[in-house]
């Protein structure tokens, strides 16, 4: 399986998608590649911006991405796809879509069969077994929490350390620990803006230069470097994280 | 109906619950009031110690608490109760907890009939038509998005301008504006820290030195003070944020 999950579309004060895309053009490769653009996250912008400005990015990249929205038959469009991207922006309505047009199994399905997936933000928290440990508002009930297993634990993306000054809500930190409360044999990479998470079969390594941030139940918190091996995370005969 | 809906228990430096209490201590009167506490939401410390912090700052103004979970049955509990409390923590599990120990509906004819109800943060959003407007992490699913629908509009706790410097995750307004666009008919407040609606009747105010930000879809932001009147919230004949 190979997968590229990336935390944050954009770093403050650069272009949309620019900072990933050196690693996005690597990992699709020389050859062009149009891929099947799932902009079901966007919610206050059309599907049809979305892809324009995902497609400026990819052109830049020698690629091009299609919207799946374009599609009569999104299933039949999964199973052509030379690769699937899903962007960023709410998870909540992004699995609810999923969930209603039956895309979690075909996609899935598709990225085991070698298909690479890029995903950032809620498009990689629907990589995880479920979409418990995103940070969007829940504006809309998703008809099931779990998304497509394709890792056996969950990310964090956007993975923040402290709230602003003066802010007494819980901290990120505080709200994983809640999380491992609830599903303690579960793993959570808190992934912080400008890193990403590659997958290349039974590799896992991050790239960027900022740690990621590593949660389980009743161990101290670990950070991890893009020279320390992630693989350990896939060594799950079953995913730990319940689905 | 008489609510008291408190943004977040804490301010940064100061005692557990200290700020809001001489407000609860006027809410409640001056007659000893034995309040049923729904110690729910804690996820990472036991309901014992929930109710061991409360009872404290409410033994200081002269009214004492008792944990729901002490109960054989809870809906009982609530059928007896003085006063009901409902505190913070993590709103999903607050949620499933309620829905599982069937109390959604029972506290809400109760708290109808004129038992006074106090939340905060997680307490505060229970008292909504929905949880859809939380801050919290989906640790649990919550089985149905349901809340008790006493007020007819959405309360963001713990609202927040701006996110830490140099992070590019979205802001709280614009996870509100999503949210929004799915709900268009719906108000939401983003209720500040150290800051608190009172509903006693038709009446509804703001107590506290920050402003709210009212938010509708359409409409810009509006900054309303505690010399406002909230009360053309409430004036729904059904409640526009369909739970």
């Amino acid at each position: 399986m190979r997968l590229l999950l990336i935390s944050n579309s954009t770093m403050p004060g650069e272009p949309y998608l620019d900072y990933p895309k050196h690693e996005m053009k690597k990992f699709l490769g020389e050859k062009p590649v149009k891929a099947l653009f799932i902009p079901y996250a966007a919610v206050t912008f059309s599907f049809d911006l979305y892809v324009e400005k995902v497609q400026e990015r990819f052109a830049e990249i020698g690629h091009s991405v299609v919207g799946i929205h374009t599609f009569d038959d999104p299933v039949a469009a999964v199973h052509q796809a030379e690769a699937i991207v899903v962007g960023g922006g709410n998870t909540w309505q992004l699995v609810r879509m999923m969930h209603d047009n039956h895309l979690m199994n075909p996609i899935r399905e598709k990225v085991v069969a070698g298909t690479p997936y890029i995903g950032w933000s809620a498009g990689s928290n629907v990589a995880c077994p479920t979409l418990r440990t995103t940070n969007d508002m829940p504006i809309i009930d998703p008809k099931g929490f779990d998304t497509m297993n394709m890792v056996p634990f969950q990310i964090n993306p956007h993975y923040l350390d402290a709230n602003p000054d003066g802010h007494a809500g819980e901290t990120r930190e505080q709200r994983i620990q809640e999380f491992l409360e609830i599903n303690p044999n579960c793993y959570v990479v808190g992934l912080r803006e400008g890193t990403m998470l590659l997958r290349e079969e039974q590799s896992l390594r991050l790239i960027g230069s900022r740690t990621a941030r590593i949660f389980k139940k009743g161990k101290d918190p670990v950070e991890l470097t893009d020279k320390d091996d992630f693989s350990f995370l896939l060594k799950f005969p079953v995913s730990p994280c319940p689905a």
